[in-house]
Order: structure tokens, then C-alpha cells, then sequence
């Protein structure tokens, strides 16, 4: 019988790891998952496919584009492009059962039909955490989201990163006590102001129909230089009668005074006014984190607070502020900078192999070693040494131990260290204790 | 800003948990992905999304009609209905990164659209092992998985099951034996020996035209009774000259052999001669296994020996023995039965309760507990104490600590304990010993 053979592959934009890799991304999914219960955040986990009428409540946009539409039957179906719908559509539903603070965790999958670009994935992990208030919920809230990622990145490996933040609020008092009414335009240009530098955002503001004595205001503000503590202080002396603005100074420095408390030091955040966040969703805090040494990568890790985070689904008033972290892009590249490797990547700690006619005492041996928690595999395939220990190899599994007559009968197994090459020999409880702590 | 409100509702079919479900429902996940690894299984994930054209490759029967289209642009894609067909797409295009044996594991979401019924879901995890050889694979493999079984329901919390294990090779070489060539015709009939029961097999067998002293030995065949090694004696004892049963028999009674040998108890495992699994994917040893109180559940996991995993993507022989856990039906059933229930399901070690004014210690002390790995959430927002300990005892948190102006002063902290409202003064070096050794 003569098949037609498919060629094997997948669809472009979609990402797909070898064992090694996967392994990491694993290990990096595992981590951020860790802190964030570490700070209380429960899980959840929602279906991929919506009604297209719930997914979309909010409708327009670049959303809607990008959108994937599932078929099956006569109701029409999406797959979610976010955490942040099915998170407020979540609430609403439940609202009744859930206990505010809500504090959940998400880690999935979304889906968004880019263009198709290097980097850039139509299929991806994102990471959130979000906090939500029924009514009202407290500006410290503000500051504990960036020490959660904090703890995060610093337990991914990471040393030298700025969680940099702002407050809408600012912004938009600001630009109103200048007299523009048209906050959105001035923040689409400040948004560029990394890309395209300082003059063309001029030129473009000009174009806009703002003055030069404005801009010049605009871009004195943008530019206030000095730490934490001086950037607050120049914003007071700004002297700026409008509320918006002073409230939203005010959060931000009591944001500041919770974020030390709650452990983060000082090079590890930085205010930043050309931080603005997208344009109609954030109305508080808002976060971009960067990674010092590789400041082209961009934000790893976004959020902010807001108003009301289900207003198409519910007339309950439920404020939040989180965070996102891009997974499957920020693996993709770290990877490509070569700042992680899966080189040595291996769940296994002991491959067993057994010698010709031993392989029920390599079994036996599997078993003992699996009972006590070490990540045994037993070879159990009949082939040739070399080839049994090449495998170990290229698994990169740490530790193998050939198993055969001399090992039956005096209960002494070689444990070989497959980095080194070194080869020690320990009875079966010694071994226990050597894997134990080498885990 | 008057907004239409959408209801917030989920489509029917698919499962969605509240927090503490949802908390339990991912430690039975951990657990699984626990022992897979611990077995030495590799992690796979693979796009949710695949083109048509490689997902149906093999085309054709039920499959096709429960298929989720997914339309973005001119390729035809669907979403995957089972892990199995990605793993053999994945094995064929990755071939030559993989090292064989290759033992993968895959937890992850399919999605069938089924009819519509209680405890049928359409979008469900499942939890699969395999291992795939590069042109043949010891039969000793087939012994393995079930022993990842048993580790996996042990874990769980089980101790009554039974892994039921037959041969397809002793089926169809007995079926041969008495001239029965259409051997699918018998199997579909006995597969429904459970459900509909003996008469009705017969009667199903009759109509088939299949002869009455055929159908006697068949009944006599699929009865036999014993141990599992009186079984294996009365299969020889038939004396039947039939290659391929012959073998069967001998496969079986290896399994069996190394099965002891990887630990699994003699009452964990039973040899049945009903067991046939399907119709055209297994080619060897099968698979169910059964929860001993509740039988009506069904079948919790069950799984088998094919000969070839990817023919319809590669000309490579890739043989492999495998099995799956369907891990939301399994959920939804262990619920509805009461065997478990998400009572005291709770991630958080303990809540902190800052007094009015001692917010600032709360936080400190939260940042020293979660230091040394204790998951502590701090209630920040302010309200009455009493409402503070209601969100504690609503979520199961088992240890509050209010912290105020004594505990700022003395460094002692009060630790009550919230099932049994007892309350112990400890300071901070010796919380941390007493909430570790609680963990």
C-alpha cells in the first residue's frame, strides 16, 4: 500500500522548539509562574475559542484585523488575541464568586494574524498578572505589580533591568493645562520619541497644529532629567495648577515610596514621562521593562492601571491595574542574542544502561532510583555500548551508570559524570544521597 | 458613555473553572507532567493551529466531521483534535535533531466538535506519552508505559485501579485461526461486550455471518478466566497454530514479565481479553485502564503499540507505544463523583493583615516571607479587620498574621491559624522554621 507522504511542516509565524529548547522555555514558563504565586495570584484558565460577539464587544481597531475566526457549526466563533478580554469577560461572569481584591495569574496562548515578520509570532505565550477591585482598589497595588516583576526577572537570571514607569495622569494633566485638548496626538508622537528622534517628533507635532512655544514646553517637560526622587521634586516645582496633573504626581510618588518597601532597589525602576502605553486603555501607572545591556530587544514587559476593565460586560465599576509579560517573543530573543542557550538542557538526571543479558537489574535499579525522586531513564533498547552511551550524550544527560554482572552481585554501581568523564563507585544508598544533592 | 452590554457567557462544550477548581485542576497536571518526566519523557509543544492539508493527511471517518476550521487569509487550517497527529508531523520534520528511542510528552488542548452532552467536552487537555523507535522498538517499552501509569495514578492519590492489558496480534491470529477473516468485524462487537452484554454480542456476531460454533469459541476465548499468568497458560493451552497469535501470546507474557520489574503490583494490572481499542491504529499491546470503585467512569487512560507513527509524512518506519490520559473528562468526573473537591484549594501560605497605619510593616514583612519561599499575599487595600479575615477564610489561606503597633515594636507576630483559629507568637526567625515546615 503506497501512501501519498504530506511534507511535514507548519504554518509561517508559528513557533516550534526542539527538545533542548523546549526544556528552557519550560524552565523560564515554570519561574515566572513560581513568582507569581509567590505573591498571591491565582490561575485561570480560559477556552482559546469565544463567541466572536464577546471577544469583540469592544470591536474596531487593528484588533479586529488581526483577528482568527474559528468555524464549526453556526455561531461565530474567535480565537482570543489577548489575556485582557477573556480576563474581563471572566470577572463579569463570575463575579459573584470571586473574592476582590481578584487577584489571577493567566499564562497561555493568543493568536494575531501579523504581518509576517522575523521575531514577531502569530501564535504566543503571554504571561500576565492583574489585580482587580470591586469599586475601588488601592494605588499601592501600583507598586507591588513592578516588585512582582522584579522578583520575576531576577529569578530568570537577570541583574541589570529598569522597570520604568509613568502616570497617564501626568500627561494628560499636563498637556491640558497647556491648552490642548487633543492629549491622544501628542502621546502617538511622545510614543515615537525612542524611534524617531527628537526632531522629527517636532516637526511632527508642528504638523499637528501645536506651537513652538508649546512644543518647547512639551519637550522641556519630557526631558526632565535626574533620579526617582528629582524628577518628582522637578515636577512639583513645575508649580502646575491642574488637578489631573498633581494627582497624578501624587500616585506616582507613593508608588514610589511602596516599590522600595516592597524590596525592589533603587537601579531596578526609574521613572520615565515618555513612557505613555498605547492610547485609550490606561488611565493611571504605566510600565515598560528593559533589559540594560540589550535595550534594542524593547519592552519585555508591559501593563498599567485601569478604570474599569469590564465595562461591555457588566455595569460593575471594577478598576485593576497588570502587567504582561511576551513570552514566546522575549524567549525568541534571548535566544537570538545568545543570552540563553539550551545547551546543557536536560530533565534526566541518570541514564541506566544495562549491559547485554542485564537489563532487569538496570530496571530494578530505574525504579529504585525513580522512587527517591531522581529523573531516571533506563536504555532499553539491545544495540551496541558506544551507541547507548552516545545517546546520553546527546541528551546531555548528566550522570549515566552501566549496569552489569560485577554491579548484580556486589550492589556497587559506577556513576559516571558525563561532563568530566570521571567515574565514582557507590552502593545503592550512596548513590541516593550523591543524586540527591546534585539535584 | 452609555455601552451595550454584552452578556459574558462561554460557548457550551467547553470547560471553564473558578479559582480553587482551577487550583486543583493544575496540581493534578503538575503531578502527571511530574512522572512523565520522571520517566524521562521530553516536552513537546506544538501549534494549536495546523494546516488542513497536514492534519488530515490521513483523511476520511468521524475525525473529519468534528474538525475546527480556523480561516485568517487563503490557507486552509483547523485546529488539532488529538496530540498524536502533531507528534508524528513533528517526528517526521525533526527527525534528524531527534535522538530515538524518543520519548516525548504533550500536555495540551484539543478541540473536537462533538454533539453536546454532559461531561463531553470540546475542548479538552489530554496527556500523552510516547516512545518512538527508529525502526523497531523493544517490546520491553510496552511494559514501561503502563508502569508510568501506575506512578502517575499513585501520585494522584489512587490506590484501586487497573491497568487491563491485551495484544491485538493474539485477537486477530485467533480470529484467523478459526477462518474468520474479517477480524475489524469481531473486534467492533466485542469491544461492546461491556455495554451491551453477551446476548447481544452473539446476536450482533449471528447476523454478521459468523457461525454458531464460531461464535462459541469466541465467547469461550473471551472469557477465560484466571490470574494473569493462568491466562497466559490457558492462551497456550488452546494449542493454536497461528503465527501471529503465537506471538501475541509471547509479547504479553514479556510485558507482564518487566511490568513486575518496574514495580508495578500484581493487583494493578490484569491481562483482558476484551480489551481491543479501536479499529485500525494499534497494532500490539492495548490499553484502559480502570478506577476499581468507578467503573461507569470509563476508561481513564488508556493507549497501545502502533507500527508505523508517520507514514503519511515520512517513508522512515517509526514504531511506538504510547498512551494518553484525557485530562478534563477525567477532572469533570473525579468532580461529579465527589473523589475529589477543591475545598481547601489555596496556592497562599499566608495573608498578611496590616493594622490601620502599619501597612509599611505588612509589606516588610510579606517581602521576608516570600523571601525565604513562603507565598504570602498582603491585603492592602483599607477597609474593616473583619472584612480583612473574611477575604482570608473565603479564599482557605491557612495562616493570617495581623501585623500593627505592637508586632512593629516587639518583632513577635501572631500566627493564627485559620482551620483551627488558634493563634501562636513567634518571631521572624522562627515563623519562617514553623510556616517551611508547614509547606
Amino acid at each position: 500500500m503506497s501512501k501519498t507522504i504530506v511534507k511535514p511542516s507548519i504554518l509561517p509565524g508559528f513557533m516550534e522548539l526542539t527538545p533542548p529548547e523546549q526544556i528552557l522555555f519550560n524552565q523560564m514558563m515554570d519561574t515566572i509562574r513560581k513568582n507569581y504565586e509567590k505573591f498571591g495570584f491565582l490561575p485561570i484558565d480560559t477556552p482559546l475559542i469565544e463567541k466572536s460577539e464577546v471577544l469583540l464587544a469592544k470591536g474596531g481597531g487593528e484588533t479586529e484585523k488581526q483577528i482568527y475566526q474559528v468555524v464549526k457549526g453556526s455561531t461565530e466563533m474567535s480565537l482570543r488575541f489577548d489575556l485582557t478580554v477573556p480576563l474581563a469577560r471572566y470577572v463579569a461572569q463570575y463575579y459573584s464568586q470571586l473574592n476582590f481584591p481578584y487577584r489571577r495569574y493567566h499564562i497561555g496562548k493568543v493568536y494575531r494574524g501579523e504581518r509576517n515578520q522575523k521575531g514577531r509570532f502569530r501564535e504566543f505565550y503571554q504571561a500576565d498578572i492583574d489585580i482587580i477591585g470591586n469599586g475601588s482598589l488601592d494605588i499601592v497595588n501600583d507598586a507591588e505589580i513592578p516588585s512582582v516583576i522584579y522578583s520575576t526577572f531576577k529569578d530568570l537570571g537577570f541583574d541589570e533591568f529598569t522597570i520604568k514607569m509613568n502616570n497617564r495622569k501626568i500627561l494628560s494633566g499636563f498637556f491640558n493645562s497647556l491648552g490642548i485638548e487633543d492629549v491622544q496626538l501628542i502621546l502617538r508622537s511622545v510614543d515615537k520619541l525612542e524611534k524617531i528622534g527628537i526632531e522629527k517628533v517636532k516637526d511632527e507635532l508642528l504638523e499637528s497644529g501645536i506651537t513652538k512655544e508649546q512644543i518647547e514646553k512639551i519637550l522641556e517637560f519630557i526631558t526632565i532629567k535626574g533620579n526617582n526622587d528629582e524628577i518628582i521634586q522637578a515636577l512639583n516645582d513645575l508649580e502646575i495648577d491642574n488637578e489631573i496633573f498633581n494627582e497624578g504626581v501624587d500616585e506616582l510618588k507613593t508608588v514610589l515610596k511602596y516599590l522600595r518597601l516592597f524590596g525592589v532597589p533603587e537601579g531596578n525602576f526609574k521613572v520615565d514621562l515618555t513612557i505613555a502605553r498605547g492610547l485609550d486603555y490606561y488611565t493611571g501607572t504605566v510600565y515598560e521593562t528593559f533589559l540594560d545591556k540589550y535595550p534594542s530587544i524593547g519592552s519585555v514587559c508591559s501593563g498599567g492601571r485601569y478604570d474599569d476593565l469590564a465595562s461591555y460586560y457588566t455595569k460593575q465599576k471594577l478598576p485593576g491595574v497588570g502587567i504582561s509579560i511576551g513570552l514566546t517573543r522575549l524567549f525568541y530573543q534571548l535566544m537570538e542574542a545568545k543570552i540563553i542557550s539550551p545547551e546543557d538542557a536536560s530533565l534526566t538526571q541518570v541514564l541506566i544502561i544495562p549491559m547485554e543479558g542485564y537489563l532487569d537489574e538496570g530496571i530494578k535499579l530505574g525504579a529504585n532510583l525513580r522512587d527517591i525522586g531522581i529523573n531516571t531513564q533506563v536504555y532499553l533498547e539491545e544495540t551496541k555500548l558506544g551507541k547507548k552511551f552516545n545517546y546520553g550524550d546527546k541528551l546531555k544527560i548528566p550522570y549515566v551508570i552501566v549496569v552489569g554482572e560485577e554491579e548484580k552481585k556486589s550492589g556497587v554501581y559506577p556513576l559516571r559524570d558525563m561532563k568530566t568523564g570521571e567515574q565514582e563507585m557507590y552502593k545503592l544508598e550512596d548513590l541516593i544521597n550523591v543524586l540527591n544533592n546534585d539535584k
